[in-house]
Formats: structure tokens, C-alpha cells, sequence
């Protein structure tokens, strides 16, 4: 057990990400006592049951009173309604912090109820799995992974190094970068991916349903793979695209022209240029591996 | 060890799916005696270290004299090549079989080789990893994995049967059906996840020389799923390519519209429309996990 780095600790939704903090903080006694905040009866059940956290509420301002730090782990959309809950209750001193997929939006969303005396850190730990819900957490999720902060200029340096302790003490690296930066890099790192994943899932099923091709029985060919992913919460994605509009359509048109030249090539039947490029892809997977992100 | 489904069994092409059958082949007794035939010096000298096989030769002709069944394991651009030197040497009654990811096309190219009394029973594994080589192979590679066999009409049922056998005995289930419909399954469960693995990553990485987004760095956010489909073996799947065209490029067509439909429904902040979409493919996880494809 090392020093707590907070007090009390509010965790406002309590999903895939909010229980496997949840674990790992009381693992590590990380924080002295961790307040679980859901919407759902069945998910602040599933808490009790669980013994996930010392106290359990429906009640947004009841869970941030006294809290040292808050931090939000609700999909995106929902970042103002919570701003407006939290901001009457919260104590001077206390940190808000959240672990959003996306960054502008959220600072634009819940930076303006943020009151005078508090620390707004935003954070997003690139950590994940397709499941959700608190059944589905546990406390190694975020071990050797990476938590990127984005900080916007002038906030408190102090409460920066707090959150970063946070992270670091469940097993995380950080890294600090702007908002904007983070949210064009996740554009393509994984809100493409998920997004084209969703798309050949559902090419793929609806010609499953219209022509009998049995796309689930030989899914081992590749088409497996994508199926993981498009099975992610759908809300906490709806709002992801919903708020990370430009970059994801800028990624999308550059991967569209890129599918266009591939497509091209296999028209014209132009061997050497798939060759080339199935050849330049390969080396990247060794640097996934390497970088012990595989 | 059972009873040998054959006496001899010639291997031509022993990367990770002609290694891993002489493994698992051996491991279970499935053939008195393998003969394994590879063009490169180096696999060969594996094949050697690793004692893949009773016999090693880089001579096509020399490795399907006597044999009674010979597998062609190579990319499917080279069945030609591969037909015109074994043709002169299959004895009467030898089974030929392959392994190739595309089925029209293996037909249409090796078929007019395969002499009076030789039976020809194309098949096609549905396993393999992104790994290449005959040290990548291994035994258990089939197992409770789909074998698909797409003999043409008027094809020898006893030859059936016995590849059929060969490859219940690696692990697999066997399912038979017509080349035509294998190449568009495949098109769909294989190919073209494949083809927007190579796309997603070629666009990411340009984007990192580019811009130096760190999509290796953070790539547990869901691109890492595309590296491994996208550091398969170059030369096998510009074949594939280049070999299964029109429906490869039918399923592009239908996966096109359907990312545009999902592009348009991110553009104008359509959020029921996304949200809809990503419930609908969530299921398909859960059926391809109770296929135990997963």
C-alpha cells in the first residue's frame, strides 16, 4: 500500500473504464475511500454486489460533495449535464478530471462549469476492451498502457502531477499533448479503426441476411478481427463521432483515397503496386509489437 | 497413431500452412511418409534443422513422382507453373490437392494439367496467423477450424473422401460447396478485411511520416487490430487479389456506401442513425463467439 494520492475519490459512471479504476485504486490504495456514481439501479447493483466502492449513488452532486477529485467516465454527449450537477457541490481545491476518448469537446463542454478554485485535468487512458458495464472491469486494464493529459495552458501544475500520480500508480505512462493534437492522433488510432470496423460488420451481415453468405461461420479468415471492436458501446461511440466530427471525416477522406488507389490496382490488375504496399505495411506490426502495444 | 489416410504425401510450398500440415501430419500419423518441396534455399535449410519432413527437395517434379497425394501450398498466382511440372509425373490414381484462398481461379489454372485418372479435390483451410515460413507453422493450427473442399461436379467421391479425412484428422470440420460461392464467402469473411487492413494502415503511417501523429505509440486503441491482418504475406494476398477481382471488388462497392452512409450520418450530426448501426453489429461478436471462431 503506498500514500493515497486522493482522499475521497468520486467516480461518476461507473462502466468498463470507472470499475476497473474503481479495482485498481482499492488494490493499490490509491485512494483512501472511492464514491461510485451510476445511473443505472442494475449497474449500482452490480457495484454492491462486487464491493466495488465504499459508497454507491445515483446522485451526481451527492457523489462530488467533499470529493478531493472527480473524475467523469460517462460517454462524451453527456459531459455538460454533468458540469451543471457537479459545479454547485464542488469543494475549493478539488480536482475534476474524466477519462473522454475525445478532449476539445469535452474541455469546451464541461470547462465553462468549472468554478473558480477548481482543477479541470483532462485525461484519456488508451486502454480498453468491447465489453462494458461494471461486471466487465478489472484492474490490470490499464497496466503498460498509455494515459494521455491535455492540460490547457495556465492549469495548475500541481494538480497536473496529482493526476498523473493517479495514473502512474494503476500502472499507466503518461504522456502530455494538446487537446487538438490528442484528438486528430485518436482520430486515426482508434476512432477510424472502430468506425470502419462498424461499417464491414454491417456490409458483411446484411449480405449474410440477403444472400446466405455464412460470414459468422468462416469469420477465422480475417473478418473476426473487426467484429471485436464493432461491438463497443454504441452510445459511448455515437457521441465520440458526434464530437470529434473534422478529424474523423479528415481521416476518413484520406483513407478513402487510399482505398480508391487499392481498388484501382486490383481493376487494372497492377500487381506491383499491392505488392508495394502489403510490403510497407508489414514492417509496421514489428513496431507494434516492439513498442509492446500488440 | 491411426492408419496413414495416404502412403506419401507431397507437400510443394511449406510456409506456415505446409509446415503446419507436415506437423500435424506427422504428430498423428496421417501419411507413412512427407515429402516436403520449397524454392527457397533458406526455408529449406529449416525444414532440415526443424525435421519437417522424411524428404527435402527444391524439384516440383521430383517431390510429386510416387506420390499419392500432392498438396499445393504456394500463393495462387503460381498453380500454372506448378501444373505444368507435375503434370508429366502423377501416377495413376494420385490425389492433387491444394490450399489456395481463391477457388475459381485454382481450378480454371491448374485443372487443364491434371492428367486422365489423377483426381484434383481443391481445398481450402479457413486458419492461418500473419506470420510466413516454415518455422511459423504449427500442429494445431486446424484445429476446430472450417476446411472447405469445392470439387466440381463429376469429381471422384472416394478422392473426396479421402482428402476430407486428411483433413478431419488435422482438426478441422469439412464443408463442401461450389468454388463460385467459396469466392464470394471469402471475399467478404477474408479478403477485403484484409484489403482495408493493408488501406487503414498504409493511411496511418503516411500520416505519421507526415505529421508525426504517434499511431504506433497509441495504437491500443484499436489500430493495433489491423496491424496483424496487415502484415500477412505480401505475395500470397496480392494473388488473392489479383485472382478473386470481381468480388473482391463487388464487396468494396457494398462496403463504399455503406462507409458513406455512416461518413453522411457523422457530417450532419445524425447521431440515431450511428446509434442504431453500432447496436445492430454488436451482436455479431456474440454469434461469432458462440461459433467458437472467436
Amino acid at each position: 500500500m503506498t500514500e493515497p494520492v486522493f482522499e475521497r475519490l468520486a467516480i461518476i459512471g461507473f462502466g468498463l473504464i470507472g470499475s476497473s479504476v474503481a479495482r485498481v485504486v482499492r488494490e493499490r490504495g490509491l485512494a483512501a475511500h472511492i464514491v461510485a456514481c451510476d445511473a443505472s439501479e442494475s449497474a449500482r447493483q452490480t457495484i454492491h454486489k462486487l464491493g466495488l466502492a465504499d459508497t454507491v449513488t445515483f446522485d451526481v452532486a451527492e457523489a462530488a460533495t467533499d470529493a478531493d477529485c472527480v473524475m467523469i467516465a460517462v460517454p462524451v454527449g453527456q459531459f455538460e449535464a454533468i458540469g451543471q450537477l457537479v459545479a454547485p457541490v464542488l469543494k475549493k481545491g478539488a480536482i475534476v478530471t474524466d477519462t473522454g476518448s475525445v478532449k476539445e469537446a469535452v474541455i469546451r463542454d464541461l470547462g465553462p462549469f468549472i468554478p473558480e478554485g477548481v482543477h479541470f485535468i483532462p485525461a484519456h487512458p488508451i486502454a480498453g476492451t468491447e465489453k462494458s458495464g461494471p461486471e466487465s472491469g478489472f484492474a490490470e486494464l490499464f497496466t503498460g498502457r498509455w494515459c494521455i493529459l491535455t492540460p490547457p495552458p495556465g492549469t495548475d501544475g500541481a494538480s497536473v502531477d496529482k493526476v498523473a500520480a493517479l495514473w502512474s500508480g494503476m500502472g499507466s505512462t503518461i504522456q502530455i499533448m494538446t487537446a487538438t493534437h490528442h484528438d486528430k492522433v485518436l482520430a486515426i488510432t482508434s476512432h477510424l479503426p472502430h468506425l470502419i470496423s462498424y461499417a464491414i460488420v454491417g456490409t458483411a451481415t446484411d449480405l449474410e441476411r440477403h444472400t446466405k453468405a455464412e460470414v459468422i461461420k468462416f469469420s477465422a479468415g480475417g473478418f473476426r478481427d473487426f467484429t471485436r471492436l464493432a461491438a463497443s458501446d454504441p452510445i459511448m461511440w455515437r457521441d465520440i463521432f458526434l464530437n470529434n466530427r473534422e478529424a474523423v471525416l479528415e481521416m476518413l477522406q484520406r483513407l478513402n483515397e487510399d482505398i480508391s488507389a487499392l481498388q484501382r490496382a486490383i481493376r487494372w490488375g497492377e500487381g506491383e503496386v499491392l505488392e508495394e504496399m502489403f510490403t510497407r505495411t508489414r514492417t509496421v506490426r514489428r513496431s507494434v509489437v516492439k513498442a509492446k502495444q500488440a
